[in-house]
């Protein structure tokens, strides 16, 4: 579902306009690619039934993900959708998410919505359970003013940031030459950008270049570090702050954001026995945007805005390699308990307690064999990942219970039938996990 | 998203091979329009950013569904895809399930998975709460070999088959006349069917024509007769036998179904005061197709397979009419709860209950103004539809407690601090339904 897989870029909070915006920008690009494969796939096909065949013979072909990935994707999924609900957003279109619609303008208090922002990332990274992860935050206003002061012509504004940004892969020593050698910055203009660029911390850094005798000249800088300032107290609020750097060197897409700018790194990369470490980069990004939207706006207005979007297949395929690693299995179902039987001609017994089951919202199952082999439903069980047994019997049914067996632990107990829904709900509680 | 328009009518339960060939049906035509919009969207946005401005003028434009929209068919889709889940089905693509992988066959006995269909089908139209329904069952072995015994020709078995089953529309009468002065059907024979295809009723009129001196001499009519008889059995147990009619005028898809087939009705339509009368035709319907995957295994092996859709772009419009005519809020968020303030200087306590709240997985909001008036925070829970309110005051903080208001009664209580979660749980938990 390519349509998907572009959206899936895009799970977001924002304005009105700018979501109009945003998903314009998706389609343009989306558009190429799609209108490419899907020529390419109706090439293949064919317009006639005969050339259909062939593909009908891989079928397997025809399906975007196995039913593990498709488990994956669900799970991750599940967990940013719960989130973004909690926050109580609007679903626009799966996963396109709006918080409230930010259409008068001046509707919020600075920060409040941006610290919002940051702990729904938060919320959603901790949950996937990917391993630790950092928060980078800067302010589009802290870097113009820092250049400014530092003396970079304007003209270089936009190339030095590229520079700068790279700092997250490479060392400083290669950013100034870059700076100096290739695009032709002074040396001395270089060295007084590295003193700022390679600091990062907590709000002490932010108090501290409020106090900076240079930086402090800056308008621009001085109202950035304000809302920063502002900002860690409410993320302190929320419990996030530990999570959260202030970097200096992160210049993300500043033709585009008007103030904070964030994105999220992983610590580490959840590497297990014998797994190849993985390079994932950012899985999440956002900031402010509000002047952008005035660009489109008949009357011009500024509209504030802010967005954060989550790499969703950057993290299916860390957990996809994770859990290959563990080894661990995908269950590709839900079912909570298989009703079988010990003896024959069970199979009217076993329909009425499989009806009883679904009736009162219990994922079951039973196989579809009138006299199944005890030890085949029992495999079956193993194989599907299913967690518990409602085994009828010829005694059970005289006594007016249920054998109910733990696949894991082998271990059977006989439940009063009356009892069966709530110990199997019981049994089968468990908060959401990903693996 | 047209490609999951097209997904949304293949909601189905069936064997590897045949979903691959359903899906690869549904990516040739879907591929066709699929292109075409794309092309057409293409064309209307333009390589360059100048000719993007016009489209993000109108950003409503480029949303597939309103809010409210989407809550409706997000909340069909949850009672669906509950559904599919609590029959141990895996998700191919949602909305595309399949119960096992049917892969080598004989895996099941007669009818067990057929009936599991029709429970499906019954859960399903029974959560979605739509309205009476009926499920009108039939057997292609029955139908061919009634169309034997009343010496309908082999070449015209197709044609009269598509007659008999407009029979649900039209009067036998005209059936008849279609029979015989336009398809040259003798008289004597269009009523011999006639006498048949107005039958229906329960598993006595399966045994009935079990009886049937004419009817019993054709082995295929007997084969079909006796799995509904068993059919009937197994949905007796599954306490769905009364929704079932078994009806010899159900004639759909005969070249591609082999045996049960089955379609599911509305029996009146929901409406509400000063409503238009809404012709759904059949919002379900699935059967057996064994013979079928054989044309593409390459072995030639008959592969058992059931399937069942919904037809959830009627049950969407029947829906959003009902709640239209019933002038119904539909919400488009799932808050729980609105963090708010008695008196101002109170935004810190509110980011920090609104983040114990978002912690313990409560749906919790929060204005974004530093001082905002209580009389605005209660007028935006009407607007949302927010039911609760967890207002803080000086007075409240002092004693330790938070004011729960009601936003319907406008009563308020005050709960411990300790026991909000808790109480706001109680409060909002309710059983899912769609209106």
């Amino acid at each position: 579902m390519a349509e998907r897989a572009a959206l899936e870029e895009l799970v977001r909070l924002q304005g009105e306009r700018v979501r109009g915006l945003k998903q314009q920008k998706a389609s343009t690009e989306q558009i190429e690619e799609e209108v490419a494969k899907l020529l390419k796939l109706k090439a293949q096909l064919g317009p006639d039934e005969s050339k259909q065949k062939f593909v009908l013979k891989t079928p397997k072909g025809t399906r975007d993900y196995s039913p593990r990935q498709m488990a994956v994707r669900e799970k991750v999924f599940d967990v940013i959708i719960r989130c973004f609900k909690r926050h109580g957003a609007e679903v626009i279109d799966t996963p396109v998410f709006e918080l409230k619609d930010f259409d008068i303008a001046g509707q919020f208090d600075p920060m409040i919505p941006d610290a919002e922002c940051l702990k729904i990332m938060c919320e959603i990274l901790s949950s996937l359970q990917i391993g630790d992860f950092l928060v980078k935050v800067n302010d589009r206003r802290i870097l113009d003013g820092m250049f400014a002061i530092c003396g970079v012509p304007d003209s270089k504004f936009r190339t030095i940031c590229s520079s700068v940004d790279k700092l997250d892969k490479v060392s400083w020593e290669e950013v100034k030459n870059e700076m100096v050698g290739e695009k032709g910055l002074a040396p001395e203009v270089a060295d007084h950008i590295g003193d700022y660029v390679q600091q990062h911390g907590g709000v002490s850094l932010v108090e501290q270049l409020l106090q900076d005798p240079k930086l402090s000249q800056s308008k621009q800088a001085l109202e950035g570090l304000g809302d920063l300032k502002l900002l860690f107290e409410y993320l302190t609020l929320f419990g996030i702050a530990d999570k959260i750097s202030f970097d200096l060197s992160l210049a993300r897409g500043l033709d585009y954001y008007t103030g904070v700018i964030y994105e999220a790194v992983l610590l580490q990369t959840p590497t297990g026995a014998g797994e190849e470490p993985l390079g994932v980069g950012s899985v999440a990004a956002g900031g402010r945007y509000d002047g952008l939207v005035g660009m489109f706006d008949p009357k011009g207005r500024k509209v504030p805005c802010v967005g954060l979007s989550i790499g969703v297949e950057r993290i299916f395929s860390i957990v996809e390699q994770r859990l290959e690693a563990l080894e661990e299995k995908v269950r590709t179902t839900e079912t909570q308990v298989l009703v079988a039987s010990a003896q024959k001609k069970l199979l009217e017994e076993r329909l009425k307690l499989v009806s009883e089951l679904w009736d009162a919202g219990i994922k079951a199952e039973l196989l579809y064999k009138k006299n199944p082999k005890l030890l085949n439903q029992l495999q079956y069980c193993e194989e599907a990942g299913i967690p518990l047994v409602a085994i009828i019997g010829e005694q059970e049914l005289k006594e007016g219970v249920i054998k109910l067996r733990s696949v894991a632990s082998r271990e059977e107990v006989d439940v009063r039938r009356e009892d069966l829904v709530e110990e199997i709900r019981r049994r089968t509680s468990q908060p959401l996990c990903i693996c």
